[in-house]
């Protein structure tokens, strides 16, 4: 069988285990307060031209949404987010086990627009009864978005102007970051200059594990590090997540990884497109969602796996096809053999 | 300089990287749900003797205490702790972000007894008011201890005894477990048998990360996939986690590391001993902790790390010494040798 | 000023400040242990043939629903709720302060559907990754609902009959119960046999404050009293409440409280329906929702209160007038002739 | 059966009641936004000298504190509590449900002081793992406190001096404030000059239920209504809370009545004393803990009530009597007779 399901099928990128092997007998403090981290932080904070930002590193992408918005709200507000948002549909609730309610906006591709944002929070104030629904504080964005769609530079300026206005903490979610690096026109240093907080997803694009989070509001980053010890998100070997962004963030392998996952998604995208499926949605990143006929399907999936997505009519599906940093071109070639010979 | 403060220091067993190098570029489901977590859960299974008990693995300690107390209590009960519990002082907290009181009872060792719990459950129903008070219904213990103590097999069901009678939840933090494995009479079958849950630490013996939680009490278990993923403790890949005990459970890897680093630490006990050092705790496992002069310790210090314990009186502190699995030889050859030469 | 904004606006009706005028200085035990609480209970299983029912007496609303819900769930599970459910929209988040989610239906009259809780239900458990969403395990449904209108005996059978199917708790919020007790084929005897939890609203009802908790199901009431007093309900002076139900409950004080409110609602609306004004909902109880002329709105803001509710064209608003147990006939006299006048 | 066991045996006083009997038919907007709570908010600002102050209205004490700690604190933060403080003891653990640690110091009489704080909070400071421990943010202490025994103004001036100069939240408890007006030198004033947050309790003095609390620091009052009603602490009938509390504030009928429950306090006082019955706690207010001969306990119990407090020995307990608005002269005339008959 050959995965093509999700992007965190394998494990790590080849120079990231070559780091953690080559660190594997060196003695340092435990907690990420070693020099492996701080390198990597450094390194961090130069490319994102943030050179006061505060960076720490947290395992997975649910922990580092659950503790930075822990950290970042007063215990009656609320995170704004698209009705497609992670937090919102597939993080088991864990921000409302942290206390807040996530106040849903529709979208059709997964992302939010600053109107919504102005909107809701403007509808919020104008209430007589305001004190009595959760005070909208946070907006929670994916870039990409769990739909493979991504924010350019203006969209995000302007989400940015809207939160500063109102006086909202814009926090960006990056499971997946690097590949909409690749695939739009906002960088790491817009995000550090644009957000209050955002992250570096390591999981998802070629480390075992790992999110680096990037803070230029300082307010919110003040006692992160208790913050993420009580949530249980302060790995006890932390040099492990340092040793990973150390290598990522070097010599362009992180970009060039997501360039390439971008690349082979993009033949993906035109098999599809060349047979006549049509796109679910209209993603330039390494997850692509066409939709598929039930017949087609069942043949597909004797040789491959993908992820189902949602039902379309009575004969077809949107399913997501994941490219990673492990994807064989071999792997691409067959399935792409395969979806034209159907 | 040579460390000794703590056993995290470095990184995996060269057996656990092998593995890992060895998997990493198997294809396979996230979240725990591949082939390597279920070889992982049966060779558990076998070695405590428990066919039915369920087994998940998390990536930290704190974390492990804080989600197992989540899943198992309701919101008015508390856990019982030994005020040295690793959840009554060294985890910010994080049992009462849950939401839950940690009740501690007075420990000069690390140890709670069976007549501590027994009366401690008895004052609470014997109050009048006890609805004004939260409720006792879970007992924490560490074998190991944070002090380096072990339960003995009779200390450990006299607890058990109790907890059944009482409807106490049972539950062990085993975060150096194989340490007690093999300086105490209490096997794996032994806590399978008397305890609602427990876990087979891995961070700390061996492993890059990971706790193995055992859970007989199948109401405690029940949906704590869930509650896993709610708290940020559901690893992406998750097969990590099983790739790792696989390792550790195989071949009597986890014990045979174990026995090393107590007969390490064994040794520098008795260095220690000869030196005319009191021990501040009478430990049988890789912790050990000499209460020494202040004018020794500074010598040490030049060449060692050690943690810092308790100040004993104006000229003695009590200090930390740690072996691991990565503990060489030699540094602890060295570090007799200087001791000698004070 | 005549005021029809709400239900709450005065004290209490003369029998509930006659019987606690008349016990002021009785002395009794604390925090609902007193005779006058226990009269009251007995009261109350007795009109609702549960002579096994535990009561319990809280002092409002949110904090009933929140107090309930937090007893009831365990951490991961969630609410299902209307769209428009109270706890879903108009309690500052506290269901999800409690660790939480609320999961809402869409509903057109603030009524929920067996069908549709059935399907909630059925889409949860048929997600391959239903661990990564909440699971819904309780259904609040408000009767009457915050829209004024009722469930029939039928409903709320059917809703049961799928809560018990699926393993879901029914939890009944009656804030205005009594309205609906008048104007619905849904008795207390149904709705203790048909719920696993409900209350009995005193606060909209002719009390100064309270709400009467009917737990049927004994594992939800279990240890209610830590609870209740670790969330800040348990009323010091915990007999204000069992006097006041004490008078609510005895010689029909509550049915004839809300048969006199329903009475005067339903002069309103004729009135409404007699000027031309569309009813926003249709309801049978004492909250009426016509939806008026902007210009006829000013004219009546000059001498009524009432509450805007929505804006429905870009000249009409749907607002609310409700009748209370101290609406005098003459201030209903007035505003009809007033309407009729416009 | 004369009932001396607790402050909070019978309603309210006549000069309450008679406030809520004359405004029972007026109606005003709900959740205290009425003129009754404005005029009483009034009197409070004036009383205290603090023009600026803001001032909140909540049911009962375990709300009031629980509701004030949940504003005041980020999720890593902790309260700073004598051991014998009610959030530490008797409140079921609201605070630890609302996420936060109490830090319990030791204390004789229920007290803390000035070097007390100090000597924790330097200490958290100045361990290297503090980010490992919950942060201490917050003082809660009591006046008069749970054992009857009153802060001076040089204490609590001590007391606040080292809560500004580290940066720490001090928060008075004063469910029975009037008591300790009447009995130290502490005013009102002094409460808003020199804390951060303080309530003046009504449940226990005169009131049937009610606490207001008085702001100085803004910043923990910022949003404190939206707080107020998540946690199910804005009661609807808001103005019950100003028109009891326009009652007590008026013509010094809160002073007047402490001063009375006092004077009958210090009745029983010296006749404890008289008769050889040593004191445990040394109390100028209310509450008094002779320590009696068991045979003279089962004699008085015969005829009255009062609370268990502690054995002291195999043939004496301490035992609690208090005084309230509604004590009798009469009662304590006879309870001091029979004491004298023993």
């Amino acid at each position: 069988m050959i995965r093509f399901e999700s992007d965190y099928l394998e494990g790590a990128l080849p120079e990231v285990m070559q780091a953690l092997n080559d660190t594997n007998f060196a003695q340092t403090p435990g907690y990420g307060e070693d020099e492996y981290c701080d390198e990597a932080r450094a390194l961090i904070r130069e490319k994102c031209a943030a050179p006061d930002a505060e960076v720490h590193f947290l395992v997975g992408g649910t922990q580092a949404n659950m503790i930075v918005i822990t950290a970042a709200l007063r215990p009656h507000q609320a995170a704004i987010a698209a009705v497609t948002g992670h937090i919102a549909v597939h993080e088991s609730g864990s921000i409302e086990a942290a206390g807040h309610k996530v106040v849903t906006l529709p979208s059709e591709d997964g992302k939010l627009t600053a109107a919504q944002i102005r909107s809701c929070v403007d509808t919020h104030w104008a209430d007589a009864t305001h004190e009595h629904m959760p005070q909208p504080a946070l907006v929670y964005v994916s870039q990409p978005t769990e739909n493979g769609t991504v924010y350019s530079l203006a969209e995000l300026e302007a989400i940015s102007a809207v939160c500063r206005e109102k006086g909202l903490i814009l926090f960006v979610d990056g499971a997946r970051l690097g590949t909409a690096l690749v695939s739009s026109d906002v960088t790491l240093a817009d995000l550090a200059r644009l957000t209050d907080v955002f992250y570096i997803g390591g999981t998802k694009l070629g480390a075992l594990f790992g999110e680096a989070l990037v803070f230029t509001n300082k307010a919110i980053a003040r006692d992160f590090r208790y913050i993420m010890k009580q949530r249980g998100g302060m790995l006890a070997k932390g040099r492990l997540l340092g040793v990973q962004f150390g290598a990522l963030m070097k010599d362009g392998l992180y970009e060039r990884t997501a360039k390439r996952e971008v690349t082979l998604a993009m033949r993906l995208r035109r098999a599809f497109e060349a047979k006549g499926w049509p796109l679910y949605y209209d993603s330039p990143t390494n997850q692509q969602f066409p939709i598929v006929p039930d017949s087609d399907l069942a043949k597909l999936a004797e040789k491959y796996t993908f992820s189902h997505w949602a039902r379309v009519d009575d004969t077809h599906c949107a399913v997501r096809f994941c490219t990673s940093w492990a994807t064989k071109e071999s792997d691409v070639d067959k399935l792409i053999a395969d979806i034209e010979a159907l």
